[in-house]
């Protein structure tokens, strides 16, 4: 079983009552607010509907806890778990009004970062046995990045950088703009700390040779062939991380893995993971 | 061609301001600043690369303005319309560092938003021919409510309610929690004002001739086989908006449509759409 | 008795927060600081001077509970309710500073929303015996429109639409800039969702005849005389609610709901309702 | 004619972009936007239905520009001068959707900062010819204290303190937990910086007598008969600034006035102020 | 010992708030979640390394509440008290993982405050003896005025206005761009309140001479040789405050206070306090 | 001559926008709005009364453009270069009211920002001739890192990690902790991504013999006696960043990078840099 480790309420709090408030809006929940008593209770499971890996099970809680402080919320299957289909994830007891009213943003939550887990989920197994790893990108939706590095996480993905600022991907577009990797490379290294890590870009093995002899930390192996991935690992032989990208699907990850690089770079873990189907059943 | 109203940026800018601080950190962005001398311009094309429907390309100009209030972009496919596949969607020139930096930020919004629309598109397609319409729910992306809600539109899509509070949507817990149909939706007669609209979920065709006795203004057909849709349509007689939901995919949609409903709820409109392809390209 | 379904503290708080640190600015209470010692506890009431309709007095009390937390407030009349003149509406113990710091606060809340329940009260009275309801505008304080609704909704009226967003209302000038009614009514028709309702304001009984012929879903009757109201109520027979606007006073209230109309718009509710006299008593 | 310092708008731009964005909601204008198309200009008059002191003409035209940057205002009649019944007070010619979206935010402000700019004139002129002014109190709306204060003055009024931490006002609970005047005083010397100006209220002559021992810089008389105001304005003979406070009406100010005391303190002049009938005429 | 009034933290939550988002960033602390398991707890005291007065324990003490809401702080040394070296500040128990997460962010306030403080209390126990005191400026840090305000009476310093709007201060840009004092103090008599107090910048004694016949509360005796600050001490004569300023340091501080002004003004308490050396001791 | 790379005002404006507002406060300006005539303009030029070099200057040029969005400024020494003792860093013409209320704020922004800059050039010039670099701490004032950060580079300083999340930080207490350095840079190994760099602390010589087995990117060792210091350069032997810490000042900054380390860490860059002094001189 995965271990990981939650982020603080702090760090996505204001997405959750931002959340809540954009579905509240103006008047709040006409309907639950016309239809259940106030004094009325209730209890309730978040349940998936699918078998996946779970995440965000607790910002699915907080929901809860906004509009009903006194809520009590058990955590049945934690992040970076499996659930069942038909599986119990959480079981919310509070106000019936509450808990009707905040359904829907603890499930856009929950389903949209277990569907990122999931997936990744899904890369992670079909990788298993060789020692690459599958790495998240920048593509994350405006707002939940760090959300979503999570998810990725909880679905034993790692994380490549965080933002522009954390790290340092020299693409093609800057050798262009440098011109040459040689000294895009060396502009770099006189611009940037001791603590930042350096990545390159290359699209060849010509320019992985180039890129060999910078010293870089990582190499970013882009579009290439089968054939060429296996000879740049060769030729790197542990002097950088090797990582692949450019259109790795859950069909071509496994022979790219195969290829022994050390990280398999798949945006569509954010950009494109169907949600994990997740639903509230009161009573 | 389809004409869709754009949004106000004051709709949007904070969330687009959000995303470029949210990438950019506490350090901005150590790759192209080490490397791009600061007086440097670029041009550069934002490409489909994928054929698809547009939007949020408005949303995307203003990532790159708003790095460099002096940028030129134009415009060369709106929202609402299709771009080829290869095809440029818009155009930029500006500050070489301000174009490279926004990058990535006015792409994940614009590929989010063109995945949506183009999605739409294609269950919009699907029922051509048919009486009916394709609408999303509240199954979105926390933040991203209206911009998504837009995205459908620019999809040939039509929207259901926003939130909460614009519009009833009386649900089977509610009706378990009021003890039935009636009270459910006699309650909501009574609270609500005269320019909410009332639409009642009904599972069974039962459910629905007791709907029909209490005057809502629209049924959600939830999960009904095809046969029962038929007759809800007939039973309805177009005393009210009949919406299909449940499971319904590309596979099943056409089907569906030809029952005669007016609607089909799709959630995966927005939860599970993935990503329109576009890149940009410098020079 | 009145009950009216309290608004989320989530759609309120920030206000409330707000409004305390406007006060205490950047120095805070300077008077209170000086003058109470540290520890010294205050029980106090907060009365009212008037007899008049209660609305928010929860707002009035997460006055004092922002400034401390472990103030125990005992709401005594709840919002929807009438106070005597004289009355207490609640009482509040705790840390003396805290009490005498959020007074203003606590009761500028609590005064202008008594006064908008209250006002709307009279109105409601004055219409009292006729089938019709007072129902606010948007000509609401800016910041503020979700408390004034709800505090319409405590004095018994009804509420009119929340924003642009969530109805439509066909004014004069959209009438102009369309070319006529029906084209501005089939525009609207094609544009607007399933959930969303029509409403359009006719200044003559020439225009209403058109209008229903259009199949709005509600009428506003603008600045018409009162025999041109009764005979709109006659044309209209049920097919749209009908409602009057147009300098409705406390004067005139009656006789325009005698003339049959469903709604009466009264802006003044929320742009010109004076405060009800709320004061705090220590001791 | 009135000369009033401008706010910049860094002071209320936001509350502006709020409203804006409170009415606009998640859809946009959907009234208008169905209606009017994109590129149609329009050209219109904020006029003011009733005569009146304007005060907020700088904020009804940020809500034009913010949703149209390059719509062009010009205001006719500027802040701290009168509006005729009738008169054009702003006009403004841009997009027309613009202009038609931006038109209730633009006149609930004009209207309500109008109000009270109007009501405080005419306080005002009931106490011409007497040295007294009118001056304003903390009962303000919620978020909306510098605006209304400076509509105190464009109503020739002025402003006391605008909060809890620019000035000292000693009132009678802070005088019952001191154990007395002189220690509340004595304590508030102790404690506030040498730009903080201290006020004191008093109820009876006695507490006058006691006050005017010890230096404060100003007396508040509150709910004095006229005849001890006329005896407590011999008393201090100049040495504090007097203010009459408590149910001064229009009725009773010249009397109040022409008791010699300096100021005259309204809570109504912001917290029952009726708004000013502006409307937004097109074409 | 001194009692300083606290603030409440809604004066300040946000700054904690934010300034550990700051810090934690998009990931949240990588070293100590790698590191510490998830249940473990630690005890650990905030130590002066250096002698020192406190200012800010609460603020800091916050640090560790929002990211363990259970952790138990014990205040050792309050605000206003001095704090020997090697003494400890406060104590706090709870979830490792948060103590060492919020640790540098409790000491960056607490640090900058208590250099504050024992600044400030250096400059008071330089001219202890004297009648005069020391006060800060507005040469603040943007965004923790309130809070360093608070630290110089912490440190036996007095506040001197708080910012541009509650008080006047003429300097002599202002003196110049009006032709002379008097015009200058007169228009500032005309515009402003009541409650406003009045200082003026003087720079020779002839200046003097002319403010003194204005009335003016306080003057600012600027860059004043010793000598001239005793000569406009005795013409003063105790009609207005006086107040010092201009390059005052530790080493002229008494030779200043002696010459029986009442107040010193430097600006290095606010813009130039090293901070006081605090550090975290686990276990 | 130094160049460094601004940053982007949207990583600022808010911070600049901000500090307006905490010194504009709810009434204004009320010295110059009163003194000051409405249309009057003035020039102004921002002068630096000490030798020192340039950090801010678009900050404090922002300042201006807020309250003037139409004043003309011209950088006369640019961020990274040295102002002369007398020498303009800045010009400025537009209103003069906005002028004379943003003066406080772009000074007190560029004051401290040009003393981080100064100081860290003094600790830089300290060791010039060394292979050393002076690099900054987290020990930053809340709110202000990335700006403090960038003024260390504009100083001819280095940035340390920006952030909790950027890089591992391996301290004592986590060493502690996790029961040994081992374990401790085990765990972080397996838990971080491959764009993290790995810092590990050490205080003595046998810890750092086993650091460099365990393969971490930098040692920082910690209050090392010179001679320490030298031989751990010397085991090191290029594998791993050296850094010095710990009570490194002025006086000893040279003899420090004599040991041949690469980085000196100096916290008090920016916890206890004294301000520049800078002024604005008008006309």
């Amino acid at each position: 079983m995965n271990q990981v480790v939650p982020l603080y309420p702090l760090m996505y709090e204001e997405l959750v009552r931002g959340a809540l408030r954009e579905d509240l809006g103006r008047a709040g929940d006409l309907t639950t607010d016309a239809i259940v008593p106030a004094g009325k209770r209730a209890r309730a499971r978040v349940v998936a509907r699918q078998e996946g890996r779970v995440a965000g099970v607790e910002v699915a809680a907080l929901a809860f806890r906004v509009l009903d402080p006194a809520a009590r919320v058990r955590v049945m299957v934690g992040d970076g778990r499996d659930a069942a289909a038909g599986g119990t994830v959480l079981e919310v007891e509070g106000m019936a009004r509450a808990v009707l009213s905040a359904e829907r943003i603890a499930l856009n939550f929950l389903g949209r970062l277990c569907g990122v887990a999931t997936l990744t989920r899904t890369f992670a197994r079909a990788i298993a046995g060789s020692k690459a790893k599958v790495v998240c990108t920048r593509k994350t939706t405006p707002g939940l990045r760090a959300l979503e590095k999570y998810a990725v996480r909880c679905g034993d993905g790692a994380n490549h950088r965080f933002g522009l600022d954390d790290a340092v991907l020299i693409k093609d577009n800057h050798v262009a703009l440098a011109g040459g990797v040689r000294p895009a490379v060396e502009r770099v290294r006189d611009a940037v700390g001791h603590m930042v890590k350096v990545e390159l870009e290359v699209d060849t093995l010509e320019q992985l040779e180039e890129a060999l002899t910078l010293g870089v930390d990582a190499v970013l192996l882009d579009n290439m062939p089968l054939e060429d991935l296996r000879r740049a690992v060769a030729m790197v032989a542990g002097r950088a991380v090797t990582e692949a990208s450019g259109g790795i699907t859950l069909d071509t990850a496994a022979a790219v893995a195969a290829t022994g690089v050390d990280l398999l770079s798949v945006g569509a873990l954010t950009h494109s993971a169907p949600v994990l189907d997740v639903s509230l059943e009161v009573g």
